[in-house]
């Protein structure tokens, strides 16, 4: 079976978690601390990050895009998640771009940082004025949520894409914080409802991190 | 014709002029400073970074990877720069997102800001302590080049791909800015070298940027 390197608190996990649930497509999960650098996950993808995915014939596939772009080539045409035009496709590429990386450099990466890898590694105590910018970098990207979720169904359009598969598995990963003040937000939080109650999110609604507890509403449908 | 917003000294630009070049897609560039954050150039690409193609048809393509799927799906089999069976294909990606990414923040970002956008912006002067971090991560990233060049031809394997141009086109910024000792990394000069030789480098190795000149052996062919 294909088995998925990956951490509940990294966001690029989460959305591969999404993708493969999305596609009905079983796979194994092993836990995978990235931080702690171990040898053999460094062979298996030296920039040591998560998600890894090794399929059932090994083909080792790192990184998000990378893994969504193999399972549109090779698990056929039912559910695909870059659909459309060469253009609708450049867009919902585009979207994905945005949180696997903008959203993580400005937000994902220094919340993490503070509220979770700085305990576990003991390095130090949270910063507040590198919370205070990711807090205020985040309102700015639920800003342009609320705004993509005004144009249409979903983020890239007409139906459910890796756009909001990403968008979604980022943002899951900050409200498991309780950072989130969805009532500023009342456009995102409609759109989030939405893909909450998707079968393929409730393994996500399940997680729980050794010694740190979800917000109160993370699990919670009716938020 | 299309248009390619770009700035030279952005890597993900340089990459795109590549892959242009490559495939022998002529465009017209335009010259954008991301930084200044102009409002037209934010409507076009609200992430507000570089490269941006305007294709003929009015489509709106932001980023290496955007860009690169959408020309390979629209622009036949002819001179692939993502080619091969899926795993090779996932190999290109990886790779290239390697580059694109991992360099950009580790290299590229800081040592761009220290070296040239603090001084345009006037943001103070340059860090030593965050240029020494910098240019310990290149070797690393150089080290792996090393290894990967004599894995084979080419970065990904037997023919040039999109992750030869995204490694050449983000080295090409640190080497114009003199930051290589390429006599510590001898299988990666042998591999620039010959990517540098290739008539589409021709193009970035005429690049001046006002008031910062290039290194001594930037477009010295026999470095």
């Amino acid at each position: 079976m294909r088995v998925l390197h990956h951490h509940p608190l990294y966001g690029a996990s989460r959305t591969v978690r999404l993708l493969l649930a999305e596609r009905r497509l079983v796979h194994l999960p092993k836990l995978e601390s990235p931080w702690d650098r171990h040898e053999d996950f460094l062979t298996l993808n030296p920039a040591g990050d998560v998600p890894v995915l090794v399929t059932e014939d090994g083909d080792v596939l790192c990184g998000t895009m990378v893994i969504a772009e193999y399972l549109e080539e090779t698990e056929g045409d039912d559910g695909r998640l870059i659909w459309g035009t060469a253009a609708e496709r450049a867009e919902i590429r585009r979207l994905t771009d945005w949180f696997e990386r903008k959203f993580v450099v400005e937000v994902g990466t220094p919340l993490l940082n503070e509220r979770y890898l700085k305990r576990v590694t003991a390095r130090g105590n949270p910063s507040s004025e590198v919370m205070r910018a990711a807090m205020s970098n985040l309102h700015i990207h639920l800003d342009y949520i609320d705004w993509l979720a005004e144009q249409g169904n979903w983020l890239a359009g007409k139906a459910i894409s890796l756009a909001d598969l990403s968008a979604a598995a980022h943002l899951s990963v900050t409200d498991y914080f309780g950072d989130i003040d969805w009532d500023r937000h009342p456009e995102a939080r409609l759109w989030y409802a939405k893909i909450k109650s998707r079968p393929a999110f409730r393994d996500l609604l399940e997680d729980v991190v050794a010694g740190l507890a979800p917000s109160q509403h993370y699990a919670n449908l009716d938020f």
